[in-house]
Formats: structure tokens, sequence, C-alpha cells
């Protein structure tokens, strides 16, 4: 099995108003590092699993709308909590979205996606599965 | 599937008296940087694995007898040699049980569990299981 | 000359709302790595610049009204533009009063501080200069 | 599972003449810092998966041939792309064989393999089988 | 006194052919990780250094023609040994150029300036002077 | 001015016998990385400020009688606390003998060196002056 990963990064502000979530309930942010990593059988004859800058790009372009904002005023993550791990899970699908579509490569070797998000140097969270 | 990590640390004296150990026979002592990973198969209405104060709190409670501490004067470790390998599976067995007890949460969502010790910046180990 | 640092960090809101600013004009937020660093000519006869424990828990208490706050919403800040070079200075003057008032040794012994914020893995800041 | 990762490093030069690999196509290199990392079921009565000493020398003799290397001269790699993948399977292979030899432990207790390149602070890949 | 620094990184290849090398007198080549730290006395109204955007952009300007190159084959490199330390000193010489067309501020408000190259996890070098 | 840092590590085992050092008083251990920093003006007609292999040579050396001890046990550190900033006067005293004696260049070109001991991820002390 082999495994590629590339890494980016978003600054976002968002609150999480439920109890649970104790002091974070209010408006905050973080700031993200994002790994997305993709996993195959078997790499092509140029000893590629797909081209990296394609990988770097898919992941840039996805993080592209959230940079910078205020993801209480996302229409799409209206009535959700936008925690750690549901923002992997969202980045986890938009990827593997792309990857679908052969966005980064033609044979879509990629058979399963990691998504991993950094929200401080003590505290990670990912969302894994095949595509 | 998703996982969870946090990071403390601990800081130990032991020895390893056997002629394996070579040059770490004698009393000496390490700086373990110890992560706890949760694994799940699937996220809360509240977009969470387990709440990450809680699990903060099982780990630094479960590394709090071990700071600081001359490992070869423990009882419960008399006997045996403590290496990372074997610090890795006592503090899985710890963080184990209080995921058994619902400490981490009511419905007992943490299916599976990393516990990695980095000894240096050059070597670390990790044992996981299912819970 | 000696140096001492500590780490913690904060995960904070805010919007810098001028148009150099850019995309960042609006709310987001970020996590901030704190890095504090006093520095001294001489260690004690303990081998000591000041208690890693005390300078830990000055660090702590200066950031515990930052956490997970809306920067925008202190009244300390109103008008203020809270750049990660300002958030520097900031700290670093809460820190430095700490220092002075004797709170991290009686003999006043740090001379200079530094106060580093990493905001990404690829950007941070730092604010330094005598006690 | 217990798993055991030790690290080096090898700085190396290369071209990888295609078109796919846009401004890599001449002569450049890379830093490529090494994980290899092992995974068994159990450890021994000395609380041990291998000898780290073991791993770290096992891992050092096969990077060794390639330290300060110009990839396009090595015979071995005539007609082949030495991307990160194919030098992580390289590696790989050298690492199992010596595994398989039974020079990390009598008893080769090792059942699985991973070995990471590091080619920057924003990419990985690694490579991963049973032995 | 402030700082702010920023990093990205480079892939070359070159020789260093003199016997002082030793291992790395023939064609090899590295990842550089370059920070590029600027230093001022005073912050803007903006509470800014300079715009991190242009610090960003002004690094990736300098590093560009020397991505996936190999340094021996640069004219303006001939006869010279592209040291990690006689590299700092270049990439300082072209950034402290354009901090002194004022590209980076109207004010010229950096006053010196250190370029950090790092060659591997163990190694690093900088070049630090005013401007 | 130039600066080259290179990195090693060491695991020991100590007490901190007094009041002041709380739950550390007893028998316990680190992991200290540590860096050794040495600077210059200038560097030669190779490109050099000293040749990288003879620093880490020396900070090898320097740190061997280290490895895996006792450092209460050790004749040269009776009577002393042997804190982290101790141990970074030690080390400093240490590399700057031997650059003295002219171990690390014919010229004596180094003049100022810094010794850093990261003691966790959270906490590291350096000592800093001219040689």
């Amino acid at each position: 099995m082999f495994a590629l990963e590339v890494r980016d990064h978003i600054m976002i502000g968002h609150s999480l108003p439920a109890e649970i979530f104790g002091p974070a309930q209010g408006m905050h942010g973080a700031t993200f590092t994002v790994d997305a990593t993709l996993f195959t059988q078997a790499i092509d004859h140029h000893g590629l699993m797909v081209d990296i800058g394609l990988a770097t790009a898919a992941l840039s372009a996805v993080l592209d709308p959230l940079r910078y904002q205020n993801l209480d005023e996302e229409p799409e993550f209206a009535g959700k909590f936008t925690t750690t791990e549901f923002l992997c899970r969202h980045i986890f699908e938009q990827i593997a979205a792309r990857v679908r579509a052969g966005e980064l490569s033609d044979e879509n070797r990629v058979e399963r996606l990691r998504i991993t998000l950094h929200e401080s140097h003590l505290a990670k969270a990912w969302c894994e599965d095949d595509i």
C-alpha cells in the first residue's frame, strides 16, 4: 500500500453554541493545519500515485471557500456544529468528490482518503474512509 | 472512521537491567511525549467523537502516577522491563479501562485506541488495539 | 546569557477591519501557539533562572482572559487591530508586569523577555525587549 | 498491535525526465527524512519488539549506498523514475530483506513494515505492507 | 523589537567539488526549508511590521529561480561552493534588495533580516545582518 | 553574522534534591534534544563556517559521557543541581573548550556559541555567550 500526504492550512472563526462545548460556545476561531492523505495499492509506470501538484491544488481549492471565513455565516453549515471532526468529514467529502471526478488522475487510482486537522500543538482529529 | 488525538508528556527515571539493553542497563531516564488516539466509526449530533476536555483529562489522570517517578520503585512494575513498548501497553490498558467505564462518553463510542510514546526526536513506539 | 522558554496556546476569534488586511478583514480566527522566553545573565545556586512551574503558570494566567474569546468584543482592544504583532506586545506587557512584580522570582532575575506567536506552520511573529 | 519507528535521513540528487514531472524534470535533489516503522502483534519477555539499536543500524545500512548520491547514475535505478513513492518501496524492500534474514531479531517478530519519506515540510509519502 | 517570520522551501541539486566536503563532493541535492525573518523596532498604526502577504510573496519570488534547479549550472554561482551558509547569504542579499526597494512597505520599516536554511532535521544555518 | 546549528540527544537520570524542585526532587529523568549553535562573522572561501561533520562530531563527543547516565553518580556534578540550565552551561563549556583548541577549524572562526536543551515539547533552555 502507498500513501501520499500534502499539507495546507486555514484560519477560521466559528462558535459552538451548545452547553457541552463549555468555554468554546462563543465566537472564537482556529488555525487548522490540514493534511490530505491519499492511499492506493499500486503506483504507475512513472512511479507516481497521483501528481503531487494536482493533489496540492485539489486540497487548496477545497480549502479556498473556508479561508478567513466565519463558519457561522456559511449557509452550508447552518444548523451544524463545525467541530474539528465535522470539518474533517466536510473536507473529506469535498476531496473525495474531486478524486471520483478524475481530477487527480485519469485512472482514479486513489482508493482511500484521510483528512487530518491539527487544531493546536496538542490536539488533532482525522476522518478516514474508502472512496 | 474518525480519530481524535491529544498530547501530554512525562519525565521518568528507570533502569533496564538485562544485557540486551546495552548502555541503557543502568539508571537513566526519558521524557516521553505521549499521544492518546481514540478511534470511532461515527460522531454524534454535536459533531463530536468524545469531549476533547474529557479525553485530555483522562490522559493526564493516567500519567499523573508516573510523572517524575523512578519506575524501578513502582510496585506495579516489579520484575518488568519498563521499555517504551511496555509503557505504551501499560498506558493503553489504563486509558482503555476509563473508556470502558464510560468516563469519556456515555455511549462508549470509542472502539479502538492507540497510545504513542516519543522517546526522542528519532524514535517512538505505539500500542494500538480494539477496546 | 541564559534563556528559558515555555509554551502554551490560545484559540481566538477577531476581525481586522482595514483594507490592507485583504481577505482577513472579516470575522475569522486563529490558534496561536505562544512561547514565552525569559533571559538572564546568571542562574542561582539551585541552577535555576526561575522556577519553570512559575513561568508556566504566569504564561497560562496571562492567556486565560484570551482563551476562546472574540477579541473584537474585548474592551481593552477597542479601536485596535489585534494583529499577531499587536498580540505579541500585549502578552509581552502582561508577562513583563508579572516579572517586575516579583511573581517569577524574588530577585527579579529576568532581564529580557520575548513573546512568540505562531499563527500557522508557515508564519510567526515575536516581540522582544528588556524588562 | 505494537509499532516501533526510527528516523534517519538522506540527501540525494536526481532528475525525473518525463513531461508529467513539469519543473522537476531536470537535475535537482532532495533531503528525505526517512522513518522506518516496524509492526508486530506481540512483544517479548524483555518488553521489546526488536532491539532499537538493531533497527536503527538496519535503516542506516540501507540508506548508506544512497547518501549524497546522484540517483541517475545508480545502475540499479536505470530506466526508473526515482520518485518519492518509488524510493519508499525501494527502501521497504531492502529493510524487509534484512528483517526476513533475521538481522533485527531471532524470531522474525516483525510482521509488517512502513517506510515514510518526508520530502519537505509540506509533503511525504509512504509504502506499507506485510513482510 | 519585533520580528516576523515566513516559511517556504526549495529542492535543488548541486555538487561541492573540494576535498573538504568529503562524501558531498559529487552531484547530490537538498530540500531546504527557508525562513525569512524581518526585524523592526516599531509596528505601524495597523499593528503591522509589514504585510505578511508581501513578505511571503517576496520570499517566494526570490526562491523561484532556484526551485528544482541544478545550482552547478547557474551562471551566477560559477566558481562558488553553494553551501548552506552561502545560499543563506545569497537569499539574504536578494530579500534585502527588495526591502531596500520598498517592496515590503513604503516606510522601509525593516531594519534587520535573517535567512535560515534547514538542510535536514538535524542541521540548519542562518545569515543575519542589518539592512 | 552566520550561524550553524547541529542536533543530537541524550537520555539521562537525575534527582533535584531541594524543596524548590517540588515533584522533581526524587530520581527521575529526561530526554534532552541538544542543539549546538555556532556563530561567526565570516565564512571562508569554501563557503563554510566550520565543517558540519566536525561540529556534529564535537557535539557527539561531548554528549558521550552523559548518554544513559545517572547524573547523581557523576563525580564532576557532585554537590550540583543538574538542572536544564546547568547542563546547558556544562555542555557549553565543553564545546567551547574544543572550539578554542582548534578542533572545529584551524582559524578558530567560531566567535559565539549557544547550547539549547529541549526538555519536553513545552519547555527548553539555552546558554549563549562569546567564546
